[in-house]
């Protein structure tokens, strides 16, 4: 049993309660539930003996500075916004755990200073465009974006102001100098863990994404009537090619390829389809992986339509390259896994996180707890007290660690 | 160049133009534009000297009787009613050929009575229920049937009643005992022959038919997230069962098995699917090999769900057993499709007709025009000159045959 553990999952929970929707947790960008948000990590990071503000874009940060220390300082964090109907853990509980790790800090007397962000902006619902908080202390926030309107024609900048910041101040949010990195704890969002019996690991770099949209062309034409060598069927190349996505996907370490998305036409039953569209996500660590699958996924395509006298038309919807983490960070985090008694495990992250734009201008590394199911965006989304623990232990390792390190 | 095949062409060109919609052929059941096509048959009928008279579910019939002939018949028809935005040439060539027969029979003096049958309805639009004209004639109208609407809230007792025919008088339509036997001429509405190089053929059966509604139930999941050994993914599982499907009736003679429908669940590019629901059609002229076929791609899909980890769901939607059409009526057809110089085809049909009806109280045969690209229920539905004469050289040839084999 873990009080401290136990005490950050009730937490979570009860941020949980801070919803837009009663009976469910949806929190979007500087709705009005934010400030209940902040008034309670404010006192939580006040109670700290942490200087707390609340920058240009809604990021809310507390500074712990020890005696002595300069103002070089390790940031901490993860967003506080969620998905519609989210689960309780998803960003919030990398902000509890954040402060956790401060409580540590001062446990040990760790000479080196911390700065504590909730991000406000990471999920992209409101506007569509994710990432507004962390791309604000990355110094990555292109101020056209502000002009991009919610459903309600409330734009960012309007957002902004309404919450009672200044959306001409952005510069204010920036990182700046003193940063010596930037250390996410996050919920892994899938089964790998729970399936190997891992409690936590160390992430080595956010998977690149392409992402594109196929259409197989062929001739609609009667079940009955037209005989199997004369069809031009556009669902049975999707289907042959859905096949080869995913036996090339399982050949290639690490890769994971994506048909989740089909739309046959005329999606008749006694019709044989003379068209069907479909998506491709697929997703590597290391880009050049990534291209060659794409390639050699659209030379099957382009061979299977030739085959079959069917067109192919397809278009490439996104091609987000790999952020990988930084290497001696990752080390120090792999080592404090190990010294706090657990396998050295590493893995990519396949999902996006603050942390790959925050490697757009300072170190990273991400630690990874185990996610019970693999569920997230979702209410089932948990964590299990013993991997809180365990994430705790090893902030403590690498903090001693960073400490030695810095000095 | 055949005039006569010309003029047939023309009035089923005609015969289209008398529609619901305009600019399109739509023509169903018993709606105000059969009182104009009727009155166009009619006098077609009455000019032929035959004794024309409209049953009580609407069919037209003519027949023709030379002097000292008995009243044993050879029932010749196709239907008049459409698909919605049909094309010119399904059903409505049947009619007007057979009444071409009839020019033929009084030209060589044929010694046997031929009645002519427009059935009002085949294609099931108007009721959701198909061959009400046939059905009838064949006296297998279940009375009950009746009381169906359409989407106005008619009944088919009232339609009729509306059109001026007593839907009490049902045995008025019955063919009684003086039918010798069936003969439909319709276009193919497949690509068959003209792939083959072909204008005509006789049909051997119409094909029994299984259709069924298939569920992969797996688990979804973060397409970004879940490595490829941990997942389970409908839609993968669906693809690899359409290629089964594929295969299987590519290597079964005279098999046509179709998924031409496919709906994954959520459907979303970034979400392995849950779940997929998908449909069977399948068909074969013997009825064996299709249930064969129908139990081994159930038992592959419940292989694929078993090693997959997921659950399959499925439903018989229907089942609708081959009609086999007579053996010495199809003989005198491919022999006068030979006498008329073209080579004896045969061929069974993918899609349902009349003749399916009818061959449930009578010996029946049917012949097949080529369908050029194969198309029909389409305004682009044609039939070319040459092969609507060959129709005609081959009706000769088979009323000779069949005249000198009754006497």
């Amino acid at each position: 049993m873990s009080e401290r553990a136990k005490r950050a999952i009730e937490e979570c929970r009860l941020i949980a309660t801070m919803s837009e929707e009663p009976g469910r947790t949806t929190r979007r960008f500087l709705t009005a539930q934010f400030h209940q948000v902040h008034e309670h990590l404010r006192l939580r990071m006040e109670d700290l003996g942490m200087i707390v503000r609340v920058d240009a874009v809604g990021n809310l940060r507390g500074l712990w500075k020890p005696a002595g220390a300069s103002d070089k300082r390790l940031i901490l964090g993860s967003h506080i916004d969620t998905v519609p109907d989210a689960g309780a853990f998803d960003g919030v509980l990398g902000v509890v755990l954040a402060l956790d790790w401060v409580q540590i800090a001062k446990d040990i007397s760790l000479p080196l200073a911390l700065e504590v962000i909730a991000f406000s902006e990471e999920e992209g619902v409101r506007f569509g465009f994710p990432f507004i908080g962390s791309r604000a202390v990355a110094g990555r926030l292109d101020p056209s974006i502000l002009a991009c309107k919610d459903a309600e024609g409330t734009s960012i900048r309007q957002a902004i102001a309404n919450f009672g910041l200044d959306p001409e101040n952005l510069e204010d949010a920036f990182a700046g100098q003193h940063a010596l990195g930037f250390v996410e704890i996050h919920i892994e969002q899938g089964p790998v863990l729970e399936a190997e019996g891992l409690q936590v690991a160390a992430v080595t770099g956010i998977a690149g994404q392409t992402r594109l949209d196929l259409t197989f062309i062929g001739h609609a034409s009667h079940a009955g009537t037209t005989p199997m060598h004369l069809r031009h069927d556009a669902l049975a190349a999707a289907a042959e090619w859905i096949i080869r996505v995913e036996a090339l996907a399982f050949k290639t370490e690490g890769l994971v390829a994506t048909v989740g998305k089909l739309e046959p036409h005329p999606n008749a039953g006694n019709v044989i389809a003379g068209s069907a569209a479909l998506s491709l996500d697929i997703r590597h660590v290391r880009d050049t992986t990534r291209k060659i699958a794409v390639d050699e996924l659209l030379e099957q395509a382009n061979s299977i339509a030739g085959r079959r006298g069917l067109k192919l038309e397809w278009i490439e919807k996104m091609e987000v390259p790999s952020v990988l983490m930084d290497d001696r960070l990752t080390a120090l985090m792999t080592d404090a896994i190990e010294a706090a008694g657990f396998p050295a495990q590493v893995m990519p992250s396949g999902a996006g996180h603050d942390t790959m734009i925050m490697a757009g201008c300072m170190p990273t590394a991400m630690l990874f707890l185990r996610s019970p199911g693999g569920v997230s965006h979702h209410p089932d989304e948990a964590v299990r007290e013993e991997d809180v623990e365990a994430s705790l232990q090893v902030g403590e390792k690498f903090l001693q660690r960073l400490a030695a390190e810095v000095r």
